[in-house]
C-alpha cells in the first residue's frame, strides 16, 4: 500500500502513544519509558493493569477509550487477537501501528498463512497504516521511542535505518553508535505485508534531518515501486542497501524469519545498481559505508596515497585498498623530490605508501603537506594505530597527528580518511573510540580495519559514479 | 643457505645470549630481561657501557672476549659495522645471530645492496646462521627471549610463526594470544638473505612442541626448496601462508619492506596450493584458521548446522556461510520429527539455522541432542553472543549452553565450533574472550565474527581434503 506521508510523520514523530496488551517483563511500556509524548496503555487484565498503573501509566480496557486523538499504537498481543485490535485501531483512526504480535506466514502454518491474508486485506482496505507484522517497530531518540530499552535516547544522528530485522535494527543502532554515527530514526517492518520497505524510504528521502539511509531486506513486495523510490531517492542522498538470504540456506532463513520470498540475487542487485543503491553484504560493511557518505568530501578518483604504517602494515594496507578495486601508485616526481630532502629511507620508505618506520614518525606533518599536494593521487588515507597496538613511540606521536590530518583535511578538497587497527583488549577498544570520536567531530572518518577502510571508500567512489553517469 | 638444524636449535633455545651493540631505549636488553640463560652484552662506548652495566648485564668490549660459546647474538649496531660483527660472530663461533641492523637491498640504493650482498656472501661462505638482516629475530616465551618488550613469557602454545615482517611477527604473537592461541616459537627473519623461511619451517615442522604452522612471507629466494620443505611439513602439520605484496601497490611496498622481489600471484598460489599450505589473505584469518586447525575435530564434509541465532542474526551467519563455499541445507527428516514435539515457530525456526528466538531458548540442550545426530551435516556451528550483545534473557542462558556444547562436543565425532558476535563496548570484548578461553579449554574454537568462523571452517576443510587426496 502507498502510504500518506503525514500518517508516518505522525506515527515516526507521536505526541500520544498507546501500547495494547503489554504484559509479562512489560517490554514495551519500559522501552518507551522515556517517551516524551503522552503515552496509554490497554489492557483487560485486571492483575497487568494494577502492574501497569503501579508504573504511573494510564490504562483503559480499549483503545477506543482513550480521550484523545493516537498518533502510534504498539500493539503486543497474541495473534489470536490481531484482527480485533486492527478493527479498533481503525475505528480510533489511529495513525499507524506497530504489531509487535507474530505468528504469521514466516511460521509456514495454515493458521498463520491465512491470518496473515486477513489481517493484510482489511488494513489495506481501510487504508490503515499497519508497521509489521511481526517486528520492532520505530525508534526515534529524540522522541524517547525505542526498539529496546539498550537504545540510547536524547542523541540523534544523520542515520534513516529501515530493517526487515529487529535484531538487526537494535544491533545497528547500537554498533553504529559506538562507531560514532547516531540514528535520526529506525523502523524495524518485518513481514511488511501493508506498508513495504519503498514506503518507509520514501518517507526518509523526504526528511531534511536524514543525511544517508541504510537499509535491511529480505525481500520485496513489489519491485517495480522500490526500483522508483530508490531512483528518486539516491538522487538526493546515498541508499545503502544490505540484502539477507542471499543464497540458498539464507533464502530458507529468510522465509521462516519474515515469510519473504526468494528474490535471484542477479535480478536484485541488477535491480539495486538501476536504482542507485550501494549493496553491502553485512552489518560492518553497512556503518562503514555511511560513515564514508557521511564524512567523506565526494570520491571522484579510484588513487590512494597510503601513510603512516609500519613495515608489514604498510604491505598489508596496500594489499587490501588495491584488492578491493583501488589503486595505490607511485607518487609524483615533485612528492619524491620533496621526500628526498629529509626523509630516512633505513627503515622506511615513500614511494607509496608512506612507511614512516620509526625514523620519520616524528615529520608526520611534513609528510602530510607533501602527500595533500600529490598529483598522482586522489584520496588520503591514514593509518594509526589505538593505544598499545602499535610499536613504542607511536602513542605520543598521535595527538600532532590527529592535528595534522584535521589541518589537511580543512585545506585540501581530496576525501581524507583514516584506518585503525585494533585488538581483542579491552583498553584499545575504548581508545580506539575516543579516536573514532575526535576524528570524526573533525569531520574525518576513521575505520576499525584496513580492510573495513578500503571497502568503505570503494563504495562511497562508487556512489559518486552513479551520480555523475 | 640450507640449515644446519642443531645450530637453530641452538639460537632458538640459548642458554648464552650476547647482545651487540644496545644503546639509547636499549630495546634488546629491555626485552629480554626475563631470558633465563646467561646474558651479556657487547659494546664499546663507556657511558653506554655504564648504563648497562647498572641494569646487571655483564658487558664485553668485544664478541671474542665472552668467557664461553655463545648460542645466539643479537646484534643491533649501525649497518656500516654489520660486516665487522659478523666476523666476530663468525670467529667466536656463535651458533646464530639475529641481525637487527637494517638499511640494506630493501633501501634501494647502491650502499645498501652492495652491503647485503657483502653480508650474504660471508656468511654463506662461512655456513654461519645469520637470521635477518632487518628483522626483530626469535621469540621463544619459555626461555624468555623476546622480539617485543610487549611479549609475554612464560606462557608457551602449539604455534610455530615464521614471519618477514617484525610488525606482523609481533602483533600476531599479541593478537593470537587475546585469542587464546600462544606462541611455541616464533622469528621475524626480515630479508632473508642466508636463512629464507624454508629452513625455518624444516625446523618448525620437527619441533613436537609446535602443532600447527603460521608463515607471513613477501618473497621467496629458492621457490623449489620451500616448495620441497613445505610438502614435507603439511603431511604432518598444517601450515596457514599469509603472502604479503599480491598486488602491484603491494608489491612496491614489499621491496621498500624487505626488499624481496615480486613473485606472480598465479605462480605462488598454485605453489602453496601444490605444497599443502594453506593460503590467507591476512592476520585475522591467519589466526583464525591456526584456531580451527588446532581445535577442530578432523573436517570431511562442507554440510553445517547452524543453531543459536535470533531471526536476522540467523540470515546473516547462513549468508556468510554459504558464501564461503560451505552448504546449509535442510536437516533430516528425522531431526524435523523430533523438533516438532516441542519447537515453537512463532518467533522460532528449526529448519537449518536453528532460530531458537525467545520462545525456544531455554531448550538449547534438547536441540543440541538433535543436530549432534543429524545425518544431513557433517558440523556444528552454534551462535552466542557476548554479554550485553544480545536480545534480553541471553546472558542467563549462556553458562548452560557452553556445558551442553562442551558435552556434545566429547561425544560426537563431529566438528564443533562457536561464532560470537562483538561489538565495540570495553567490556563486551572482555566478556568474549573469556568466553573464548572457557570454550577453548573445553577443546571448542571460538570465532569473533560469523564470517571469520566461517572462512576458518572453509580452510579447515581445505586441509583436510589436501591431506586425503
Amino acid at each position: 500500500m502507498k502510504a500518506d506521508l503525514s500518517k508516518l510523520e505522525r506515527a515516526f514523530n507521536p505526541k500520544v502513544l498507546a501500547v495494547v496488551g503489554d504484559s509479562g517483563f512489560f517490554q514495551w511500556l519500559r522501552s518507551s519509558e522515556n517517551f516524551n509524548g503522552k503515552r496509554y496503555s490497554v489492557q483487560v487484565n485486571p492483575k497487568t493493569i494494577a502492574q501497569i498503573e503501579e508504573m504511573g501509566v494510564e490504562n483503559y480496557t480499549s483503545l477506543l477509550d482513550i480521550p484523545e486523538p493516537v498518533d502510534l499504537a504498539i500493539v503486543t498481543v497474541g495473534r489470536k487477537y490481531a484482527l480485533q485490535i486492527l478493527e479498533d485501531c481503525i475505528k480510533k483512526d489511529v495513525a499507524a501501528a506497530h504489531f509487535f504480535t507474530a505468528g504469521f506466514a514466516e511460521t509456514d502454518t495454515e493458521d498463520g498463512i491465512d491470518l496473515e491474508r486477513a489481517l493484510t486485506t482489511r488494513a489495506i482496505e481501510a487504508g490503515f497504516h499497519l508497521i509489521g507484522p511481526n517486528c520492532m517497530g520505530i525508534f526515534n531518540p529524540a522522541v524517547g521511542l525505542r526498539q529496546n530499552m539498550g537504545q540510547y535516547v536524547g542523541t540523534t544522528g544523520p542515520i534513516g535505518f529501515i530493517s526487515q530485522s529487529g535484531t538487526h535494527a537494535i544491533n545497528f543502532s547500537l554498533e553504529a553508535h559506538l562507531q560514532g554515527m547516531d540514528i535520526s530514526k529506525s523502523v524495524s517492518f518485518g513481514n511488511g505485508t501493508v506498508l513495504d520497505s519503498a514506503e518507509y524510504l520514501d518517507y526518509f528521502g523526504r526528511d531534511d534531518t536524514i543525511k544517508v539511509i541504510g537499509m535491511y531486506l529480505e525481500g520485496v513486495r513489489d519491485g517495480r515501486r522500490l526500483l522508483e523510490v530508490l531512483r528518486e531517492v539516491s538522487s538526493k542522498k546515498p541508499v545503502v542497501v544490505w540484502k539477507g538470504g542471499r543464497t540458498e540456506g539464507g533464502s530458507r532463513a529468510v522465509a521462516s524469519h519474515t515469510g519473504s520470498l526468494a528474490v535471484s540475487q542477479t535480478i536484485w542487485t541488477s535491480a539495486m545498481k538501476q536504482g542507485g543503491a550501494i549493496p553491502v553484504l553485512g552489518m560492518d560493511e553497512l556503518i562503514d559505508t555511511l560513515k564514508a557518505l557521511f564524512y567523506l568530501k565526494p570520491v571522484y578518483g579510484d588513487r590512494v596515497v597510503l601513510a603512516g604504517g609500519s613495515g608489514g602494515q604498510s604491505v598489508a594496507i596496500t594489499d587490501a585498498f588495491t584488492e578491493t578495486g583501488l589503486e595505490v601508485p607511485s607518487l609524483s616526481q615533485e612528492s619524491f623530490d620533496k621526500f628526498e630532502e629529509f626523509f630516512t629511507v633505513i627503515g622506511g620508505s615513500y614511494r607509496n605508501p608512506i612507511d614512516t618506520g620509526n625514523p620519520n614518525r616524528a615529520q608526520m606533518k611534513r609528510i602530510i603537506e607533501i602527500i595533500e599536494h600529490d598529483s598522482n593521487t586522489d584520496n588520503i588515507v591514514m593509518l594509526m594505530n589505538a593505544s598499545g597496538a602499535g610499536p613504542p613511540g607511536m602513542d605520543d606521536q598521535r595527538d600532532s597527528d590527529i592535528k595534522a590530518i584535521a589541518e589537511m583535511r580543512n585545506r585540501t578538497s581530496k576525501p581524507v580518511m583514516v584506518c585503525l587497527q585494533l585488538t581483542m583488549l579491552p583498553r584499545v577498544i575504548a581508545d580506539a573510540r575516543t579516536i573514532v570520536k575526535e576524528l570524526q567531530d573533525k569531520g574525518i572518518p576513521a575505520f576499525t580495519s584496513l580492510e573495513r577502510g578500503a571497502v568503505a571508500l570503494r563504495n562511497a567512489l562508487d556512489y559518486y559514479k552513479y551520480r555523475q553517469a
